[in-house]
């Protein structure tokens, strides 16, 4: 009985979620999510990324994804950027962004007039890689402290992530990790997987990053 | 309808995290939560804090929560102490520990014979705080490296937790954080948390935790 109520809501969202990525293509823009665990820096990869996208033309959007607090989005919106909020807490605290509330976001934004959207999801490396949120992209953003052995403990984030964006290496001398053994063990669960290193603080390999970024819009 | 069963089953979980705790009172042992994102160092801690606790005379076991892998359990087996490793990825690949799993992995124990158990949960900052362990008292660690912001956007965890281990502080002459503005923050969140600050690489304040921990068990 339970199993069936679980299993509703998970085809549910899939279904929403094929509607999201239709309605993507209809306007002609592209949706990118992005997960990790709290405190990798998704917030600060954004704030180093968007204005190398804005140089190139690219016209953007943000949903930013909390259970509380306007905190990231305020970060966001200096950019001069429109910026939606989603708080889960109204919805009981969510551990993730449903599709159910990636819809109403999308269409606070004059969609017709952008060529990407970001996600940047609940800090948590486990429940939103159980929800297809719609994207076009789903990007799992890694940092060098958190250790090699993150992607054989939670694989399904890295199963269904086709970016993983190893971030803060500029803290690489300070820290034990052995940088390949992290890449071997996220090639290991995603063979596929497309790596970028980069440190949203010192800007490292961050016009590579929004390369990459444009190259998936075009 | 859907609520109803959330409700059920958060209600089961209570009452059976009420019965843990009985028994541990009954065993006369002492029972410890440790929740934290990922790669935020609860097994490096429980490495670095474990040979205190025993070179004081305590008699401790862990019980080792991951979705897959047994990495953390043969990291902590290594120092000669009774380990469970429960799995969760039978049961869906749950992203929390509830009661249900902790009662079986306690019976793995003699438990007349310890003074302190471990848990350390799945690596997640916000579905762990919503499920009552049965533990007597719950420890969050957060990472130097993960921001001053995390109390305020996950505030469920730092509300249910007691103590607060701020750990890596080997890392600050590297990092933009305010440790200040943390522990601002967290004070904001409970103003009743106890907190202290470590690394459990350099062994900085391993000994005042230890003895915070003995404290508890006494």
């Amino acid at each position: 009985m339970k199993i069936q109520i679980v299993r509703d809501v998970l085809e549910a969202n899939d279904q929403l979620a094929d509607s999201i990525r239709e309605e993507g293509k209809k306007h002609g823009y592209t949706l990118i999510n992005i997960m990790s665990s709290p405190g990798s820096g998704k917030t600060s990869l954004l704030e180093s990324v968007i204005p190398e996208l804005k140089k190139k033309g690219i016209r953007l959007a943000v949903i930013e994804g909390d259970i509380t607090t306007t905190a990231d989005a305020e970060r966001i919106a200096v950019l001069d950027i429109p910026v939606a909020q989603i708080n889960t807490e109204p919805f009981g605290g969510d551990c993730h962004l449903g599709a159910e509330v990636i819809m109403p976001a999308l269409h606070q934004f004059d969609l017709a007039n952008l060529d990407l959207i970001f996600i940047e999801n609940v800090g948590n490396l486990v429940c939103p890689a159980e929800f297809d949120t719609g994207a076009d992209y789903n990007f799992v953003v890694i940092s060098t402290t958190e250790g090699e052995d993150k992607p054989l403990k939670y694989p399904l984030m890295f199963r269904v992530c086709d970016t993983a964006i190893i971030n803060k290496t500029d803290l690489l001398p300070y820290l034990d990790i052995d940088i390949n053994k992290l890449i071997k063990n996220i090639t290991q669960i995603n063979p596929k997987m497309k790596m970028i290193r980069c440190s949203a603080k010192t800007g490292e390999n961050i016009p590579s990053l929004a390369d990459y970024i444009i190259h998936l819009v075009s």
